[in-house]
């Protein structure tokens, strides 16, 4: 029996090919009943789509892009790691950019994704102070972008996160109940989205009980080697914080150096609550009580989001926005 | 004044455009008295290429990929970072792509690579048991392929590799020296080259000093889970070793955890060195005595020797291939 083809139903449903092709992949351009008709026929008739001409026919990449800040931060590793599992399932490959946090970067890759060398990308921006963002709504116009964990929430496009608020908010409110009394905030810049909001729910803890928000206490940089020399300063002092919120897992380490130099204990002189997705935190001396993100879903829903755009089966990306809850482990360090 | 052309050298010297445009990128195939001369008379004539008529001509992808096993092993994200400053210094970008260590996943990557999407490839090669390399050779006639880390002797191509069995000789001595009685050494297979070789460095210092080498002593495991029953078993005997040399930073760590569940002090019941590149060694509890391979430095060389081919400046790889020295640091686990 000769296999049947796209040309063959067509021509016994007097549609044309790419009709009976598009409503075989489920797209919104093709109406629910001609859907319903071609996919009841195509069944009866035991049509299957030959893999290799779809790529052809397609001309797709099989490839996504993601656009990271940082491959050694394990938040990353692990969101890269749901993503990939979609990714897979879906036949696709998966190109990873790293841009250290440099917008300049992150605009280069944007360039380098055109002409059909990537079906979609993933991106969680770089720190962009001047908060520009042509690049990434340029590419949104051409193909499916999906922003993760650093959302800009001025980007019409979907996006995954976290209750980075609220997570903050909670960690803060934790070291107050175990008897601190000023307590500082470490981050790269209240620019970046996630910081921000980490930031804001450090501050509403801090007004909730009483405790007044002191600029110095907030400490901003770019750079582990700027951070320690601020960090220095600011335990050298008489009237020292004795509470730190951390929101950046490679600056808690530089206070465990700074600590360490200075002779202050953890958590005895300086409790610590750190956002960290680091497996080995229990391993630390003293261990340290993190804010974890839900890496893998992170990545897992972001990926689910771009193949729904990619394979044309959801228009809509209102509705796609998520939000995901973080978990809070208090160990030594917050003791 | 007209800008001077490729065409106008030709014309004036006498030889073809090609000749010209190949012998200004220094390529070999052009004789260095020809090269000579062409440089010369391009200098006087003030010549510039047009870059953006070099990658249109050249129809290069100005871009190299990185298949690595795993990228939340910070050996191979510091040699990520190597790599990224060679390439961004010869104005490339860089894919990097994750295997997990399967090798399917492997010659699929490789597969993609072909039709100009890459104009090279760094290679440290997945577990391989069936010691298949076709996919490899067949990349590397055409376009430049260079192994790092793990690398494979038998296929005939340049490659960058450490120390690993002089640095694993001297790890286990020093165990040996601070009065273990029985070590064991876990890895993850010893088909993987840079595994064999730390392995040998092991077995050869016990030799050296006349201790036993037992094969119950010699872990090999490709999950970390399989790894911690299989310590769990060896280290709850009433013979169990007091020594560890570990060729797997994040077995290390699962070692740390099962030693808590049996109640084993590190290092009073058990004295630990591993091969790890975590920038946090010094924190942990106890802090971890490593040996650090020059992660960043095998990145660069790599990439030195894959973007001299590319470039067409180095035909011989004989000479190419690199062995560059670990840092061993000694901390609390082997106090």
């Amino acid at each position: 029996m000769r296999k049947i083809t796209i040309n063959d139903i067509a021509k016994e449903l007097g549609v044309s090919a790419s009709t009976v092709s598009r409503a075989l992949r489920d797209s919104y351009e093709i109406s629910t009943a001609t859907k319903k008709k071609i996919m009841a026929y195509a069944k009866q008739a035991n049509y299957h789509p030959n893999p290799h001409a779809i790529s052809l026919r397609e001309r797709k990449s099989k490839t996504i892009a993601v656009v990271i800040p940082d491959i050694s931060n394990y938040f990353f590793t692990q969101a890269l790691y749901g993503i990939e599992q979609v990714a897979l399932s879906n036949q696709y490959h998966v190109l990873v950019y790293q841009t250290h946090d440099q917008l300049q970067t992150e605009i280069e890759f944007f360039n380098h994704f055109q002409n059909g060398r990537v079906d979609g990308v993933l991106v969680s921006p770089a720190n962009n102070p001047d908060r520009s963002f042509e690049h990434i709504e340029r590419m949104s116009e051409m193909i499916p972008v999906v922003c993760f964990d650093r959302v800009e929430p001025s980007l019409q496009m979907p996006y995954v996160t976290c209750n980075d608020y609220d997570s903050s908010f909670k960690a803060t409110e934790q070291l107050i109940k175990k008897g601190c009394k000023r307590i500082f905030f470490i981050g790269i810049s209240d620019i970046i989205p996630v910081i921000k909001l980490r930031l804001n729910g450090y501050k509403d803890a801090l007004k909730k009980h009483g405790m007044p928000i002191l600029q110095e206490d907030i400490v901003m940089c770019d750079a582990a080697q700027l951070l320690a020399e601020r960090v220095r300063w600011l335990l050298a002092k008489p009237t020292r914080p004795d509470g730190l919120v951390s929101a950046v897992e490679r600056y808690t380490f530089t206070v465990y150096d700074v600590c360490n130099e200075l002779q202050l204990k953890i958590p005895t002189h300086l409790r610590i609550i750190s956002f960290s997705n680091t497996p080995y935190a229990h391993l630390l001396n003293p261990s340290l009580s993190t804010v974890v993100l839900p890496a893998g879903e992170v990545g897992k829903s972001a990926s689910e989001i771009l193949f729904r755009k990619i394979n044309k089966k959801d228009t809509k990306f209102e509705s796609s926005n998520i939000t995901l809850n973080c978990v809070l482990t208090f160990r030594g360090s917050s003791a």
